[in-house]
């Protein structure tokens, strides 16, 4: 954190986590009978609770969207350009409520949590979750949260998808729906793009079928990987050759194994934070 | 191959090698001192050597082109649709050459191959080869087969790319330039998607270092997971969704970790067979 607080931050904030023991059923089929969802909120809410944003992050993303957990804490959340007093999303204004999703992994029920069922993370047997799967546990959410009807849902990306569900799903529960560079559809090309990052990690020798918890690895190879054909697809062809056309890291080519290019470089920077769980995830 | 060859196939062929014993530079700085170049050729050189067409490979490429290596072989070279006699590369007018490329391990001297320094295979002590070497090189090929001037020098994609340096180092010696799919350099997304492909392989840990030879391994998974980025490149997100757009393998989604969508058994069937040396590989 700077050595005095930014005056348009929303300043030093905590997560609250909040449990829910009725059971919640998925597309997939199956259900779970309990789980924990981890929240920040920012701002008040007003007496007639009508001034509530939700934030729907995108993949791999973080309730961390705002402020700083500590004084200790080096980045605010993923988001705080856009919410706190004076910014887009103003907490002068609106009371924003930021959560992490149902499977996140980032305190929220969800692959690395026990599974009453064997006393061992759920790891592979924890639920395929959908984006309709996720506005539902949001739905409890703003039950919990005495929301009847958001002032806006926002979402970029992933969470651009779950924005967009919102007006299809509850559109009583909602004023606005502010859906960024998103889509109601993956393509194609999108989906065969977020097959190779699966395979990427399904195929390191530590994924382990997905029990990598029980051998106290993580698959950093595939992650890596995925993250960095991710960065690919978040930049179009002409903003990458815009910020970094051929510019070579060096005067002149080395003809070796080591990165020749700049935007080699930055994709190996993106991609050797990503497997650290406890390094906040940039969110794209 | 069929029961009986078709009319218009260049029929049974078998590859040659050529030695060279005269060293040559290599733009990285270093030489290689001899070395093998494998090549096909379909048709008859006329007397005064004016209609021979060299075919330039692309990316994991292969001499054989065209025709089958024997009454067993299933499928025919790599481009017979385009070659043989009626064809667009027409063997009753022109002799066609095509060869394995320096570095290209399909019988060409390449990283495989045994390094006379240390009596084992070069792997990662292999020279860093360039477009300008393999065409320097198609140049001394020439010269061995008495063409002073090809009447075309064809390619496509990284092929392509042979063909275009040819008009610029040799233009003399060229009556016609070929260039298919192809492009002069690469956009900053080629060369991140490249990246991803090449540290898909080199942080697969069967690699070693690029010494897997050592090990009677390969580097299978990150071979496969590199073919999987390739061909989502070789086709536009428009063709792509043209041939697949969002079809399932089943009616219905599986909620699991298998393919649900054709277009991921697609990739997945494109990558299986390419780690393995003795499959023809496709072309793109």
């Amino acid at each position: 954190m700077p050595d005095s607080l930014p005056a348009d931050s929303v300043g030093v904030v905590a997560p609250q986590t909040l449990h829910f023991d009725t059971p919640i059923e998925l597309a997939c089929g199956q259900a779970l009978n309990s789980y924990d969802l981890v929240i920040e909120t920012y701002g008040q809410l007003n007496a007639d609770a009508s001034n509530a944003v939700l934030i729907c992050h995108a993949l791999s993303g973080h309730h961390h969207a705002a402020g700083y957990h500590s004084t200790d804490e080096r980045k605010p959340g993923w988001w705080d350009s856009c919410i706190g007093p004076g910014k887009p999303i103003d907490t002068n204004r609106f009371f924003v409520v930021s959560l992490n999703n149902l499977g996140g992994c980032h305190g929220s029920t969800g692959p690395n949590s026990t599974n009453p069922a064997t006393g061992k993370p759920y790891g592979p047997d924890f639920p395929v979750i959908t984006v309709g799967d996720w506005v539902k546990s949001q739905a409890l959410l703003a039950d919990r949260l005495g929301i009847q009807c958001w002032a806006a849902v926002v979402g970029g990306s992933l969470g651009g998808m779950q924005a967009l569900q919102w007006s299809l799903d509850y559109p009583e529960r909602l004023k606005h729906s502010v859906v960024i560079a998103s889509t109601p559809r993956l393509t194609a090309q999108n989906i065969a793009f977020n097959e190779v990052a699966r395979q990427a990690i399904t195929s390191d020798r530590e994924f382990h079928d997905g029990r990598y918890y029980d051998f106290d690895v993580v698959p950093r190879r595939g992650l890596m990987l995925a993250r960095m054909v991710g960065h690919i697809t978040y930049l179009s062809d002409a903003s990458m050759g815009e910020k970094f056309g051929r510019e070579l890291r060096d005067q002149a080519y080395k003809f070796g194994y080591d990165a020749e290019f700049q935007v080699e470089s930055y994709l190996r920077y993106q991609a050797s934070g990503f497997p650290n769980p406890s390094t906040p995830t940039p969110i794209c």
